[in-house]
């Protein structure tokens, strides 16, 4: 347990998932599903993985109001009031602002780590002594955090963060600082090329979308870069922390724009920092990283299903019900995933044409299905 | 109608369609499925066919005691005297040994028809002059008469039979013989060398399974090339056609061998008559003879189930209840068959295998599934 009273954690919970369509559903989306077959979802594990470090009651779940239940159910040791429920999809940005004014309001000495749900972190070890270094640089200095995983492959479905590689020592920064280093771009996802040339040069690194800050600090930033959002939070007052909170956010979030916290706040800000890191991360983000996770056979095959049977495949990502019996003969590198109303087979190379799958499957069969 | 009041046909509907799992089912075998889509299994389109040329209460059905309740809900017009229950599977032998046996009990003029129930006629006009030349010729000469059909391509997943290519005018046969020819002999499924051989030397017929004559003629051969048999089916005697036939057929059954009826009698017999024919006509033997007459976009894709979309494949044939959304990407000659518990992806080129996989997930996964 990192011994800080005013740390807290701020866990978003609210994606849908679609890349992970059929496994994850509208209503059952891929931070809720046990997906690595490990027995706890994927909001459970960093429930689990948080509560190590920051009491419980520091701990906040914000997702979209359909899910609230579900998280109460996941978490029943939760109490509801540290749910946050967002009324609308309107990207982390306005998110981020929520918690921030929330929190600031609550304990105007904050510090808060965001983090997604539904990431993988094999190495629990190094990523709490990386939140306790980012938390006591945050907690001494004006500067938002964020933590860059140091790349060992030239992968292309990653943001990155250039930094810029000089020692912080004697330069006015208070507490410890060795290892922080100023950012100096976000990049999109690169080409393959491109993706080779940020890894070569070494002063790249993967933008995991865990951010560490206090409070004030990032309210002021929204202050500055997005005065309107800063004055739609601030608008909704004493509600924080209340039974009037739901309501006055439901107000707000109708007023906001769309927009992600890195467009928002990361991509102006001078005071930005990075933490290179490495503990065993990755997003999830498609069946591909799922299956490079997953454990897997000696041909390669990652399998979830007691009934599932492999022939002469290799590579292959299978997923199906316990209780179904499968038979796979003849396929590599694709993956196939069954549920009870859905059947998609795909190559993993095609995997990103999921999400046109899934509209097509909307429009043409139904929302029941999606 | 074919005006011949003694003529009978035997509808055999025994399998258990191993070769269509998993849409064929041991519960559910292959001709009790619609396994086309045209909105009749394949057992009532035979009966259907039949209907057309003889008298319903001239058809007989013989099919396994546990398939009896079956046949009785997708014939209901079928009268119960008239489904022939084997006790256990004895192959072709023993089944045409007990109907010969019953319908000379019944009608020592009977001449009857033997044929499966779960294969294709497209033809349905030239079959009905087929079976109408092949029963004028059984009535009026004691010989065993078999459909060959003329080949159009070298299969290798047929039985062939070799004629003798020789007019039997002025032989000393009986009635119309033109196009009737003597069978030389009949071999097992060749190899492609072979097949191809077979197909360029003209006379060679695919073995259809499909035979006609009359019940004292193949009485009469039972007696003289399976006389154990003939004594066995005899000894059922006066219990034929009564409500004791069913306990006097278990007790002849407990007694037989194993044996198709070609082992049996046909490659014993010197009275073998073929009569060369084109009327359309699969065996629908496997999923790629299934594929071949279904329905097909064009790229080749046969598909049932409302729910299925197809990309980037070819050649595919694709299964699926009503109801579930199917998405294949990128398959090339595979067959996907999904059910609510089994779901099966092979490459057609090895559906042989089929069996295999049926065998390994009862030995592995449990008899539910097969």
């Amino acid at each position: 347990m990192i011994q800080r009273e005013n740390l807290y954690v701020a866990i978003m919970a609210g994606g849908i998932g679609s890349r992970f369509w059929p496994k994850s559903r509208t209503v059952l989306p891929k931070q809720f599903l046990d997906i690595l077959g490990v027995g706890r979802s994927l909001l459970q594990s960093t429930f689990d993985r948080f509560s190590k470090i920051v009491p419980q009651e520091n701990i906040y779940i914000i997702t979209g109001a359909p899910y609230r239940n579900l998280v109460q159910e996941q978490l029943p040791e939760l109490p509801a009031e540290q749910i946050m429920a967002e009324p609308m999809r309107r990207n982390t940005g306005p998110c981020v602002a929520y918690m921030a004014y929330k929190l600031y309001q609550k304990n105007p000495k904050a510090t808060f780590v965001v983090a997604p749900s539904d990431h993988l972190i094999t190495d629990n070890d190094n990523f709490f002594k990386t939140i306790e270094r980012a938390a006591h640089f945050a907690e001494h200095n004006d500067g938002l955090v964020t933590l860059g995983i140091k790349p060992h492959r030239p992968h292309t479905g990653y943001g990155y963060i250039q930094f810029l590689d000089e020692d912080l020592s004697d330069t006015g920064l208070q507490g410890e600082v060795e290892g922080v280093r100023m950012v100096k771009t976000f990049t999109e996802k690169p080409n393959a090329d491109m993706a080779q040339a940020f890894l070569d040069s070494g002063d790249f690194l993967w933008n995991a979308g865990i951010f560490v800050w206090r409070a004030d600090v990032i309210k002021r930033s929204f202050e500055q870069y997005q005065p309107d959002m800063a004055n739609i939070f601030a608008e909704v007052g004493d509600s924080y922390n209340t039974p009037e909170e739901d309501k006055a956010i439901l107000k707000a979030y109708e007023q906001c724009k769309n927009i992600s916290i890195d467009y928002a706040i990361m991509e102006y800000a001078d005071n930005v920092f990075v933490l290179p890191s490495s503990f065993g991360w990755s997003d999830l983000g498609n069946w591909t990283s799922l299956w490079e996770q997953h454990e897997k056979d000696y041909l390669g095959n990652a399998v979830e299903g007691n009934g599932v049977i492999i022939y002469n495949s290799e590579n292959c990502m299978v997923m199906a019900p316990d209780g179904k019996a499968v038979i796979v003969q003849g396929l590599t590198d694709y993956c196939v995933v069954d549920t009870k109303d859905v059947l998609l087979i795909c190559h993993l190379s095609e995997e990103q044409r999921i999400k046109e799958f899934h509209a097509d499957v909307k429009r043409m069969k139904g929302d029941r299905f999606v």
